[in-house]
Formats: C-alpha cells, structure tokens, sequence
C-alpha cells in the first residue's frame, strides 16, 4: 500500500488509498487575493494566521503556503523586488515561521521559486510536502535534488517543457517520466503525489473522465498517491459548488489521495448584508433596532458571518464514510452535530504552540 | 454497449453507460405514506397526479407506481381487501390510468404482486419497466414469463430464496443466476437492469464500498445497467442529504446506470412555517400583516411551500456534466438559471396529453 507521509513537529498525515481524503488548505497564497498581497507587503500576517486557523477548524489535514506575492510598492523604490527570486525566499520563511506559530497542520511548500522551496524546507518543522516538481528538465534539474536532500515528498505536476497536454496518455507519460527520474535520485514512488491536471469540463467535455481514468491509472500502474487542484474542475461556470461537490467523491472514488482546495465557506459579506438588508426594508418588515449583522444573517438564513466548513467539506466527509474510512459514521455524525468539533476541526488547530520537536531529516 | 429500452406511449428512454443517469421517481407508493394509503381507499387520486407532475419537473425520467395500499377500511366490510392478490391488480391499473393521463413519462410498474404487474403491463403504453424479479425460484417462475410476454425490461434484485446476503459476491452469483434464467426465457441481458441491494452504511461500514465493486463487477462480466434504492446507504443517520448527494455521483462513476430516488426537495411545511413566525415574533420583529407562506419562506431562507428538484439533482446533473453526458454543460446551467425550465423540467410533464399510440409488446 502507498503511503506519503507529511508531518509537522507534532502531527503526522499519511496519503493513501486505505487513508481518509488529505485536504490540503490552499487559502494561504497571495495570488489573485489583493488585499492580501498588500498585507504581506506591508508585513502583515495577521490574515494569513486567521486563514491558516479557519483552515484547520474547517477541516484541512495539511495547509498550503504558497509565497507567489508581487510587492510592487517596494519595486518601485528597490529594482531587486521585482524579482521573486529575491522576494520569495524571505517571504517563505516568514509565512511557514508564523503558520507554524498557530498551529500544528503539517504544511506544503508551494512555490515556483526554487530558493523559496528551500527556504520553506529549512524553516518547516517535520516532514512538509514539497509543490511541486514538473516533467520539465530544469525543474527537474532544481527541485529533485531539494525532495533528496530534504527527505520530503513531492507533488508531480504532469506538464513538461512542451507544456500542458490535453492527451491524457501524455499527461500519464509525463508522471511516469517524473517518477522514473526520481528513481535516479533514490526517491522512492510513495514520496510523489502526482497531480494529473484537471481541466475546466466547461472547455473540455471530457475533463471529468479523464481525471477519473488518470487516476484510476496512476494508481494501478504507478503506484502513487494523487492530489489535483479541485476547483479547475468547475471553472467559469455556474453554481461551481455543485460541480465540486460532485466532482471531488467521484474523484476520490476513483482512487484520487488527495486534494489542493479551500475547505472553509466564505462568510457573508458586508455587500451581501446590506442588499438583504435593503430588501427586508423594502417588504416593510420591522426589525429590532439592537439586531447585529450575525444575528441578522441567522435570522433570514443567509449563512453566517464567521468561517464555517464549506459544502465541498460535507462532500469528502461523506465520501470517507462510504468508502469506510469513517467506520460506524463518528466523524460524520460529530461533523452534523457541530461542524466546528468535528475530528481534524478547531479543537486541534491550536494545539501545535506545544511540544516542538525537531525536523526529520534536515 | 449495453441499452435497455424504456418508454411511454411517445417518449423513450435508454438506460446505459453512455447516457445521462435515469432518475426513476420513488414517490407514488403508499407504502410509509399514510395520507396517500388513505386518499387512494377513497379514490382521490390527485396527490398521485401532483406528484407525477413534480417528479417529472424535478427531473425524474421514469416514474415507479408501487400499488401497494392496504385499505384497512375496506377490509373491515369486506374481507377479500385483506389479500393484496385483491386490492394490488386493480388499483395498479387506475394508477397507470391516472399517470398517464398527466405525464408521457415512462413507467416502472412495481409490485410484490403478479397479478398488480400484469395488470400495470396491460394498462400502461409503450414499454414499461418491471419492477422487479428476483432470485427466489417462485418470483423468476411467475415474472420471467411476463417479462417475455410483454417484452419489457426488468429490475432484478439480488437476493434469493436463502434472503438477502451481506457476503457481496453472493449477491452477483444471485444477478447472474437470474440473468441466467432469464436467459433460458430469451430475455437478453440489456433488458435486465440489476439492484445489488444497498446497505445502510450505519449499520454496514463496507456497504458503500460493496455497491462500488458490484456495480463495476455487473457492468463488466455480466454487461448489465444497475439500479438501486438510493437513499438506503444513509438509512438512519444525520443529513442523510449530505451522505446521499456524495454517494450518487460515486456509484453513477462506477457504472450505476440509474437509482430509484426522489427527485423532488421536500416542500416547506405547516409546522415549519409556523416555528420560523414563531422565533421571529420572538425576536421582536414585525412583519406586513400581509405577508403570505410562500413570501415568508422566501424572505427568511426556508426554501419553498412549492415543489422544487431535490439536492440529490443537483449532484446528478453535475455528474452527468462530468462524465461527458452533458456536453458544454447546456442543462447544468439551464438547471441553475431555473431549475423548473431545465432539460427533463416542467415543460415536458403534460406533454402526454398529446398523440398516444399504442403501446409495444403487448
């Protein structure tokens, strides 16, 4: 059986096809999160600390850092920061250091700068995963050496130097090239999580089948776990929840490990409130004048203010069970009763300020 | 491929690998439904037609009628109403009468009793789905012959004179016992649809892993389409929703070719109602004095005092989109602009009111 361990100083998660779903938490990363990016820049971490914590509480066994931020404002004074090269390194250690601080969550090193991936090894604690290798020789070259030296696994994403393919047989042939090359490193199957490349199904019709044959191959043949950034699936069109929600039990039922993914809800916002508000006004009803936002927001359904797991949570929860890693429903009857309490939710999150042991094989 | 025939008098229906998931609607049965129990004593029959409408809005593709009521009252004057063998065949006629009087949507005429499926046979047009033989030597002696006589499909059930197995690869010796037998009738495999019986997964940790596993080992050795009482696996737990919407599009991914389900969203009740207005006169709040239900529920989130597709259809049309049966995603985004006007939708449920012919078969 294929086993990837991921570990933090404390706490250890193991991918596998007898395990339940590893949710890997993909919130913490600057790209496309303005307000963010601008925090970082300004050194701010106190978002990322609240992501990371919301993460956890909402379900996620491992918690992305992605250290992608653009610091524009501090290029136009200092040229070097337009080179991520010289931005991200510094910034990896500092979100893995602050992470690290709230909770025990094992982490995956996310960066396309491979001094950011080694500055993320030397300041993780445990085992981290390693994102991500790809089938294109440099990086190759760069990052293999790194998964040896730091004794990590590593997420293998199946493009190579002639880019994306839309043949999924070249996209299994790109992995197997991956694995086969670690091989030369002395790096083993079990330390390669290969994300096969999910397709938005909206542009391609076969984009589900594909994953799901993909995996199915790549864990018959190659024998290794798998993770996919899930929300591709679903994108540009309506009600994406839906589609996820489908897409990840049929995906994990198809043999797939695991999953890069946003675990929490979005909490209705300020802009929401006040159309509702608007509306509840214009029907003429009355409220009382002491009815704060989340009282409000419970009172006409809307969901609520504060972080919550979000409905693709439910889905693997559910999916765990069917697939009797949940024997007897425990952890989805806990989950129904209070998500907030449910096995791998908040109770743990902050339980990583104790016992700091050091990193394996560092 | 394998292609199993469904039809009215006008519409057809293919149940197969590589077509959109059948929805066989579960709701005309009296079984568990005291008030229609008592309407059909009486000869009111228009739950059975308002149900027949909704379930075919929701998007139901072929509709169960289960005839069997037990009319205490009756019984009480007469005691022939004690025998099913009685009540069964004639109230299964009217049923029929009265579907196909408001809908062109195939039927699935189900019964324990051989009497009630010929009845159903002779009465309903086109080619009806039976439901359903099993594998205890009476049942295949009295149905098999009626399923070649009319030339119609049939769910076969696999559980035989010995009850029904936990072990599930006695369950599949049951299905190819009877497909098998039917063989020796003439009736080829693509005109039985198999049940593999699905467990509660509360009671049973593997029942979700076993409908997996049988449902591909059916597909695959014995070439047939599956069916099964869907929302079983969650018998007995919370948000049965939740392990329901994650358990159809798995099943639907290992070659599950159709479920008996309910297609329509539970509507917002009386009691329900009557506890919202309650806690929000508790909370102070004043409302219009004309404020009706259905503006209510709308306003507060409730959902809907009207009939609405089930959740269980949002997570079977995302996964029709996934596996390629609904290319570019035109009924998923039709279904999420107005769920009543998608594909499958209200327009089509009194389009049988129109050009009747003869029925095949028969």
């Amino acid at each position: 059986m294929t086993h990837t361990l991921v570990a933090s100083a404390t706490k250890e998660v193991i991918i596998g096809f007898d395990r339940p779903f590893c949710v890997i938490g993909e919130r913490i990363n600057p790209t496309g999160r303005k307000i963010l990016n601008e925090e970082l820049e300004r050194g701010d971490f106190s978002r990322v600390e609240a992501d990371a914590i919301a993460q956890v509480a909402a379900g996620a066994t491992v918690l992305d850092i992605n250290s992608g931020a653009v610091f524009s404002g501090k290029m136009a004074e200092d040229p070097r920061y337009a080179d991520n090269n010289f931005v991200e390194p510094t910034l990896m250690a500092q979100l893995v250091e602050v992470v690290q601080n709230v909770t025990d969550c094992p982490l995956c090193i996310d960066s396309s700068v491979p001094g950011a991936l080694e500055a993320g090894l030397a300041n993780a604690k445990g085992r981290p995963l390693l994102n991500s290798v790809t089938g294109e020789e440099e990086r190759m070259e760069k990052v293999l050496p790194l998964v040896k030296k730091y004794d990590v696994p590593v997420v293998a994403i199946s493009n190579d130097d002639t880019g994306i393919s839309e043949d999924p047989d070249v996209r299994f042939a790109v992995a197997k090239k991956i694995v086969e090359r670690a091989a030369d490193y002395g790096i083993k199957p079990n330390d390669i999580v290969v994300d096969p490349l999910v397709m938005p199904v909206g542009a391609m019709a076969t984009a589900g089948l594909q994953v799901f044959t993909l995996v199915r191959r790549l864990r018959e043949e190659l024998g290794v776990n798998t993770t996919c950034g899930a929300s591709n699936i679903s994108f540009g069109l309506p009600n994406r929840h839906g589609i996820n929600n489908a897409f990840l039990p049929m995906a994990y039922a198809a043999g797939m490990t695991s999953a890069i993914m946003n675990p929490v809800a979005v909490p209705v916002g300020a802009k929401k409130i006040a159309e509702k508000r608007a509306e509840v006004e214009a029907a003429g009803i009355i409220l009382p004048p002491d009815m704060d936002d989340e009282a409000f927001v419970k009172m006409f359904g809307l969901g609520s203010t504060r972080s919550r797991p979000g409905k693709e949570m439910e889905a693997i929860r559910a999916a765990n069970f069917l697939l009797n890693h949940d024997s007897g429903g425990a952890a989805w009857i806990a989950f129904n009763r209070d998500p907030d309490a449910a096995p791998g939710g908040a109770r743990g999150a902050r339980a990583g300020r104790a016992g700091r042991a050091g990193r394996r094989g560092a």
